[in-house]
Parts: C-alpha cells; sequence; structure tokens
C-alpha cells in the first residue's frame, strides 16, 4: 500500500494487554486500513505482549524483572481477558465462541493488519520497565520509539485512541 | 435536532461495560450534544451490556452463551464498577452518592442522550460473541453496524474516544 | 510557555486512578506539550486521586464518604496499578524497576508536566461522589470544571485521548 502525505491517518496507542481490548484495537486498525487510511499502533506497557514472541529468554535479568516476566506472560495466545477471566476459562470460552463466529483471534488480527501495512510500533520507554528487550519482539515490528515520534504522527491524524 | 454535513461531529466507542466508565462516556455526549454537536457512540464488547434489556431469553442459545450471559448479566440497572465493586457493594454505594449528589444514573442518562439525539449503534461483530440477538437490545438503537461505519463517522469528527 | 489561538490543543481524560495508566497519559502530555502543544488533562472519577493530597481531612463527611475515602487512597504514591496490584506488591516492584530505569514516578511527572505549561482541570461533575471537595485536592490545580469546558477544548484540539 503506498504511504503517503495525502492519506488520512489513524494511530491507535495500546495500552492494554487484554484479549478483548486488543481485539478491539485490531479490528479499528483493520477497518481504518481497509478505508484506505495509514495506520499506526503503539505498543506500550501491557500492550507489548502483544509483540512478545511466546518463549522469551530471561538470560541477563535481574530477579525483578524475572518474576514480573513470569507473572506477566505474553505472547498473542496468552493474552488474559478484562473481564471474567477466571484463570484462563474466560479467554479459552471466548476462543471457543469467536471460532464458531468464525472471528479471527489476535494472531489472526495481527497478520491482517501488517498485511493491509498497518505501521507496529514498540514503545521504547516502557520496554525496558516491563522486561523486554528487542530480542524478546517477533521480528516484524516496524520501528522502536517513543512519544515523540507518536505525537508528531496523532498530530495530523483524523483518529487518534487509546485502548 | 437536525442533522447536517455542517455539525461537528462526535464518536465515542463504549467498550466498557462498567457504570463508571458508562457514565463518564454518556456524560462527555450530552456535553457534546448539548453544545450542538452530532454525537454518535458505538456499544462493542461488554459495552453491549448497556443496551441488553434487563431479562432475556436463552432461547435457542448454546451452553457456552447462557454460561456467559449468566455471568455477563446486563441491563443499565446492572453494570459493574471499574474499582471496588466488592459483588455489588460498591456500585450500590456509588448509587447512594449519586442520588445524594442529584447525579443522573446509566438509566437515566442514556435517555437523556437519546432526547439530545445521540444516535446508538450496537456493534455487529461483537453482539453474536457476546451472545446477543437483536432481540436481546432495547427498542429505540438506532442502528446495527460494523466497524467501516464507525471509521466513516471518525474520520470527519472533531473528537473520538474509546472507553 | 505562551497560550495563544495558533498553539495545536491536545486534551487528556484521565479517567483510571492507576499508576501504569496515569504514568502513560502524563508521558504523553509531556511529549506534546515538549512539541509545542498546548494540553489540557482533564481529571475525573478515579483519576481525581492523582490530584489529591496525601492525607486528607474526613471532616463533615457522612460515613459512606468515609468508607470510600478509606478504599480509594489517593495521593501520586499511592495509586494501585491496573494488573499485578497484587496489594500493592506490584507497584512496589514497578517503582523499583523504574528507578533502575531512571524512569521518573507519577509525582515527578507531575511536577514536569506543570513546569511545561499542562493544565490542570478537576472535574467537579465527579468530585462530590468521589467524596472530594476543594481542599482536599494540590493547591496547583488550574481550573474545577465540568464537561462543558471540556467539549469546548476538544472539539479545536488535535489530539483527544480518553486514559
Amino acid at each position: 500500500m503506498e504511504r503517503g502525505l495525502k492519506m488520512d491517518k489513524v494511530t491507535v496507542i495500546v495500552f492494554s494487554g487484554e484479549m478483548d481490548k486488543v481485539m478491539a484495537a485490531f479490528n479499528i486498525a483493520i477497518g481504518a486500513a481497509s478505508s484506505g487510511m495509514e495506520v499506526t499502533m503503539l505498543f506500550t506497557f501491557w500492550g507489548l505482549n502483544v509483540l512478545r514472541k511466546d518463549k522469551i529468554g530471561s538470560k541477563s535479568k535481574g530477579i525483578l524483572q524475572r518474576i514480573f516476566t513470569f507473572l506477566n506472560r505474553g505472547g498473542t495466545e496468552n493474552l488474559p481477558m478484562s473481564r471474567f477471566n477466571m484463570f484462563g476459562l474466560g479467554p479459552w470460552m471466548m476462543k471457543l465462541l469467536m471460532k464458531r463466529y468464525s472471528m479471527p483471534g489476535v494472531r489472526q488480527l495481527y497478520s491482517t493488519a501488517k498485511e493491509l501495512g498497518v505501521r507496529m510500533i514498540a514503545c521504547t520507554i516502557t520496554m525496558g520497565v516491563m522486561g523486554l528487550g528487542k530480542e524478546d519482539l517477533v521480528e516484524d515490528v516496524d520501528e522502536f520509539a517513543g512519544v515523540i515520534t507518536y505525537i508528531k504522527d496523532a498530530r495530523e491524524a483524523k483518529i487518534n485512541l487509546f485502548v
């Protein structure tokens, strides 16, 4: 997809790492990209879990970060729900229902968004605190950047959301 | 209220079904409509609970959806709080405090918003997964639509929020 | 910092009172102000906790508000986390990690935002329900206002977020 100054822009900050919220964020991003808009998603804090590889090395990390990494499992298939998580029963039930309604899961949504040219940015300010290095994230992240990059994009965008 | 191309637009995605967040969303919508703006609210995921009838039939639904419907009680009077829900004690306390300060509850806010011409859209993408059919929602929903309709509105709106 | 009609505007509604979300809100506000934008933060519901003095008097308040005030501790140093709060262990761990990465805490972020001219508004509609009077909030709140003031700002802003 051609990127130019004349395309209307959209930014979505993905702060939350919960499956349901992340799905909403991707659906908006995909809808906007399908409508010919230029979409940027900025993953920060818990949202970084979406970009995490399923298995991440804990080498060279301190004990606090290891505990945190253990609690805060990432990867598109391991996201909790914002309500009725019930130790994983909720997401399992929702995935079954989604399958029945032919709704794509987070991994599929991510691929579709990438195919449509949605730009994925990992927030460098929060990666450290979340115990994540570049090697812990999936290979096809488009950019590692901070808030100034976001502001530049959002300032000229038609739609800006915080999820 | 007359609707035209020249009115400034507002969109609010109501993703959350918690009483406090929903109240915030309605207060913004009502404030904007009172200021002469054209407001659209898109209810999706847990936000669909706001549009649910108090009693909904569980006929012809699978077991998973019935469990989900049982857990996820809807209706404007049954929304939980995002914090200090305490099995319903929190909302009860907050409702008492709201009464003391003459703050309208969700049902009242919904009516006021409707009177001011706020357009209520139920998200068709998530209704199925939430176990809801059109017959489960209140009669005065203005539209059943998905993300493309939202993007079209949001693209030309002055204020877009995700609650 | 000079304020004029020609500066691009940003509004951030801080609804949530959780440390991580509040930090995200401040980082955006500070980034925007550093980029020469005119930023307004509207603190409402749990977000009002950010503006609370550490100790607040409970004189002349009803029993419900006292219980609520007791549960809902405020002050920039006492905010919980949106996930893994674990009765305060989460925020403690995160603060340690933040220190290691030289990330400023909420109090520091608040001061920096003030220095950059970010306008802080306390939402008068929700102060009562949250059991807060003007005397309970820090002295340097810029304005006490409601949704109409917010709509006026947001309507002409380039970036509007709900956190």
